[in-house]
């Protein structure tokens, strides 16, 4: 039997009712036996700044390498904002990406899901996919999770309730785990 | 005679040396008469959070926007981290954009230029072109300025040395000028 | 009282029943007055190929190079395929902007709408965009259009039949026009 | 000892000296032992039409999809035209993976180059990774193989002569083959 799959989840929003986190919630739900997602906190970083960098490690920043060091994928929960990425999602990249260490992103499989607006956040997806050739992940091309009209499928909590959308996703986080156990 | 054009100049990246403030302080000295760059500040900003924004406005915040609500354009040196936008570009532009006030970036005049990497920042520009869109800005779509290998032409101080960017640089910024006075 | 602005059509699909096509035929309703929309066919060109450009002019290029260079205006009825344009629409810009005389599309107004898929050709519209660059269109940002789940809102053969669609594409032709006429 | 790599690359220009079906040539010398590259033909293929398809099959599509499902690998010699895919690439790539048979392409490992322009056909390039996440094929994402200002790098017949581009060219091959064995 293969030893259990360890994901770490990264949210594109801050808020606290955010969908983005609560579809990370739902992933780690339904998630099939033999994985299980943790959701790392990404709001405490500072701005991404190649001088402070430089000044020396930020605990924030290293224990998010070492959550990520330790992962075996990543699930990224995008949210859009201005038709791309959210700033703390690319933030929380930028500073796990960069050395002195190896970058702990780098080979490791990757699975995109985003919540909100009319395309579902799609706009930011497919900037996302580029960054991740960047990265070198190996990104699940297929299904897809673009959950458009989130306001009707999540409560004032950011709990997804709606029971469609639960079904692509179990279905979604099924081909990742395979595609996770197959490439990484 | 036209009244002076007041630009104000937002640089992807936070780092003292940064190439890319380099190439907004170049601006400012380069720009045809009738017209003046001011650089603002956006490495003070906290990262963008809805709830944050939402418990009432932040000084530094407030303090963006009014410069931006005053300019008659805005210039973008877009630093690319990871194939897109730095965090920090893409932050100020989210805290920029959001409620309650309108926007003061609709509408106006919007430059791109960039400098690093082997792309000159290309894909971090066209993602921009994307946000703008989003953003309701016009475009300035040519001449483009893309400079790659930029540690050969900037000095460790960030400042703009080679005179044939410094020429593109020019004819941009004047075709900018022109495009700014017809569509602003 | 301005003259007529006479806008160009072309549609990303050659299928008779095409709903992008559709989408142009309604507008070419939906147009305000003072504003006249024809479609040009475009499916009669064939693939480019520089060797085929250089050994002459062919008639349809000429064609359509004529047609476009006496319009006010291009609209693109976007078709997605395969998440980008469509080749039959690609053929037609790549053989329309090309010498030996200078490209027709060069500073005109665009506006772009698509129908099709779960994202209404979003995903191909932000791509046309970044061609647009290259030709240095004036596009319009906003209102956008982008009709998902066609099937629904065309009959059978590609004509427009869904209400708030007449309205949103009537708002956006309204936009386009006083775009067109202010930057054209 | 494992059986023989059968590639088939695609060049994205039908001139007879084209700049990247010259990379293709180069990729077909310079791969490691144990694969072949063949170039298959896409200039003779009609501009993709829905009713033309649904009419019956194509000798010249069904030519492709034939030489595609017995490949074990895509090599995609990206062309870029007005800062995206060719129309002869976008054109073949639809033809070949619609209906009736299931896409030849889906699953298959691909590898991207490109020739020409400023930026080595990066524009054409990420566009075309998004168009291969809808044809779900496994991309290599690094090494890249941008060529920017080709004329200084192929002969007048369009063979490569660089030899810089022809190490980072063998070099970029071997990681493909080494993905395509893993992942194909």
């Amino acid at each position: 039997m293969s030893r259990p799959l360890r994901l770490i989840g990264l949210s594109g929003s801050l808020r606290r009712a955010s969908v983005n986190t609560g579809l990370l919630r739902a992933a780690a739900e339904l998630l099939p036996a033999g994985a299980a997602l943790e959701i790392a906190d990404i709001g405490e970083l500072p701005l991404f700044n190649e001088d402070l960098r430089l000044a020396g490690p930020l605990p924030a920043v290293q224990a998010l390498k070492d959550r990520l060091a330790g992962a075996d994928g990543v699930v990224f929960a995008v949210t859009e904002h201005n038709y791309t990425l959210s700033a703390a999602l690319k933030n929380a990249i930028d500073w796990a990406s960069r050395p002195p260490v190896e970058s702990p992103l780098k080979g490791k499989p990757a699975l995109l899901m985003g919540a909100g607006g009319a395309l579902g956040t799609g706009r930011a997806q497919y900037h996302l996919r580029q960054v991740l050739v960047s990265l070198d992940m190996a990104v699940l091309n297929k299904p897809e999770l673009l959950v458009p009209y989130a306001h009707q499928k999540f409560d004032a909590e950011g709990n997804l309730t709606d029971a469609t959308v639960r079904e692509q996703l179990r279905a979604q986080l099924e081909a990742f785990v395979a595609w996770a156990r197959r490439v990484g």
